[in-house]
C-alpha cells in the first residue's frame, strides 16, 4: 500500500516528463524542474535513460536547487551526468551548494576533473573544500556545515535577534552557539528560548553550558548515536581547543542511519562494503536510497 | 572503537549507581537520578537486577522526566517496573508526559491496569488518551503529538511572538501551523522566517501554503520517508476537514528508522515481527534499541 502510494506519485512525474521530452517542450521542462523539490527530481531521475538525464539536466540553471539535486543523486549518477559537462558550468553549479554537499559532489568526480573544477572556484572557497575533504570518510568533518551562527556570550538577546535578522546564509538554525572572548564554544540556546526571553537579558545568563560536541573525526555513527538517543536537532563539531568548525544536522543524520542501515544488509547479504557495484540499474539504485522498502522486499523473498 | 566509547560512558554510570545502591546512599541516588538524561537511564537500568530497578525507580520523583525516562524503556521493562506500583503513581507520572508518550506507557501495561490507571487521570487526558489509541498500530496518529502551537492567518507578525511568547507548554517548536477562520490548516511558517519577519507583516503574507500533511492512519513508515526524504524536522497530521490533529516530529522519527530497520533484521533472521521474544535478556534490550551496532555484531559472526 505505502510502496503504491509513493510509486504513484513518482510515476506521474516521471510520466509528466516523458510526455514533455516527446514533445520537446523545454519552456515546460524547465518550469518543472524549477518546481520539482530536488529529492523528488533525483528520486524520478533513475527512471530516465541516460539521454533522457542529459537533455533534462541541460536546462537545469546553475542553482541552489540544482546543486541540491546533485547532492541528493547517487555518486554515479553524478558521475555520469557531470562527465558530458564543461569545467565551468559544474564550477558554477558547486559555487551554489553549502561546503559539505561540495565535497559530496567533487568526490564523484573522477579526481582529475575534480581537481580542474575546484582550480575554478575562489581560493577562500577552495581551502575550505579541501579542509571538509582532508576529514576521515564517514567522519563528522565530512557531515558538517561549517555555516553556523555564533554569538558572543555578553551580548543581550535583544541584540542577537536582531543580528539573526541580517543573517541570512546560515540555514537550518534551531540552536544558536555562544563562544566566550577566545572564540571557544561555551554554551548553546534554542531559537525558541531566545525568542521568548526579555529583550535586556544576556545570552551567558540563559544558555545552557553544558554542550554536547563531537570532534571532526568522530565517526557519523557515534553522531547519529548522540543525535538519536537524546532528540537533538544538530551537534556542534570542535577542535582540540574548543573552537566550534561546523555542525551536523539531524536531516544528514537520518540520511547517515538510512544508509548504515542499508550498508550493514548489503554486508549480510554478502556483498560487502561496496555498494557501488549494487548501483548500476536505476532499481537497485532506487533501493538503497529507500533501505525500508529494500528491506521488505528482501524479506518477502 | 566507537562501541567501546559508548560502553565506556555507560559503565561509568552503571558502576556509580552500583556503588550508591551497595551504600544504600538514597539522597545521591536521587541526585543522580535526577542528573541523568532519562535516555542514559533508560540505557543503563538494562544493566540492573530486578530489585535494583524497583529501588531506584522507587527514589524517582512523579515528573516529567520520570515520564520521560518511561517512554524511554523497552515495553517488557516498563510492565515489570509498573506491576508492583499502586494505580495513583502510574497516573501522577502518566499525567506528565506528551499524549503520544502517554499512550505509550499505557499500551506496556496490561489491559486491566492500563484501563485503571486511565480512570484516575482527568476526563479531557483520558478522552485525548483514548483518541490516540484508536489509531492504528504504527500510524501517525499513535506517533503524533497534540500540543501543537497554531495561530490564524490574519495576526501579525509581533503578536505572533507575542503569543509564542505565553506558550510555555508546546515543545519542540520549529514550525507555526497557521489556520484560517473554519479552523482549517492552510500553511505553515518557520520559526527563524518569523524572527525574522518585520513586525508589522501578517502571516498570510509571509507563509508557506503548500503544507506536505499526512492522516492519521498513514503509516509511520510512510512519514519517515516524508521526512527523511524532504529535511523536515515535524510533519503535520490532518483529519478530512484538514484540521491539525496534531505534529509528527523528526526525533520520532528517527527512532521509527531505527526500530524499522531493527524489525526487518529480525525479519531476516527468521525471528518475524514478534521482537518481545528477544527482548528477555538486557543485552538483547541494548541490542533493540542500538540496531547499527546489532548491525555490525551480526555482520562480524
Amino acid at each position: 500500500m505505502r510502496k503504491e502510494m509513493f510509486n504513484h506519485e513518482i510515476n506521474i512525474l516521471r510520466d509528466t516528463y516523458r510526455r514533455l521530452l516527446r514533445r520537446q517542450a523545454k519552456t515546460n521542462l524547465i518550469k518543472l524542474n524549477k518546481k520539482t523539490h530536488p529529492a523528488d527530481l533525483a528520486t524520478v531521475f533513475r527512471y530516465f535513460t541516460d539521454e533522457e538525464q542529459i537533455e533534462i539536466f541541460s536546462l537545469m540553471n546553475e542553482t541552489e536547487h540544482t546543486a541540491e539535486f546533485l547532492s541528493e543523486l547517487d555518486d554515479a549518477l553524478v558521475n555520469d551526468l557531470l562527465s558530458k559537462e564543461t569545467l565551468e558550468r559544474i564550477a558554477a553549479i558547486i559555487e551554489r551548494a553549502p561546503t559539505n554537499d561540495q565535497s559530496d559532489i567533487l568526490n564523484a568526480l573522477e579526481q582529475e576533473k575534480a581537481l580542474a573544477v575546484l582550480e575554478l572556484l575562489e581560493v577562500e572557497e577552495q581551502e575550505e573544500i579541501a579542509e571538509i575533504m582532508g576529514y576521515p570518510e564517514d567522519s563528522a568533518g565530512t557531515l558538517m556545515n561549517t555555516e553556523v551562527f555564533t554569538l558572543h556570550e555578553e551580548i543581550t538577546a535583544g541584540d542577537a535577534i536582531k543580528t539573526l535578522q541580517d543573517q541570512e546564509d546560515a540555514e537550518m538554525v534551531f540552536y544558536l552557539y555562544i563562544t566566550d572572548d577566545d572564540d571557544r564554544l561555551v554554551g548553546v540556546i534554542s531559537l525558541r528560548a531566545l525568542t521568548t526571553t526579555p529583550s535586556k537579558t544576556t545570552l551567558k545568563d540563559i544558555m545552557i553550558k553544558n554542550v554536547h560536541s563531537v570532534r571532526p573525526e568522530t565517526d557519523q555513527e557515534e553522531v547519529a548515536r548522540i543525535v538519536a538517543q537524546y532528540n537533538f536537532l544538530a551537534v556542534p563539531v570542535i577542535d582540540p581547543d574548543s573552537h566550534l568548525l561546523g555542525i551536523v544536522t539531524v536531516d544528514d543524520v537520518v540520511d547517515v542511519i538510512r544508509e548504515e542501515a542499508t550498508e550493514d544488509f548489503l554486508q549480510m547479504a554478502g556483498a560487502g562494503k561496496d555498494r557501488e557495484i549494487l548501483l548500476k540499474s536505476s532499481w537497485e539504485n532506487a533501493k538503497t536510497r529507500l533501505p525500508w522498502l529494500f528491506a521488505s522486499w528482501i524479506g518477502g523473498i
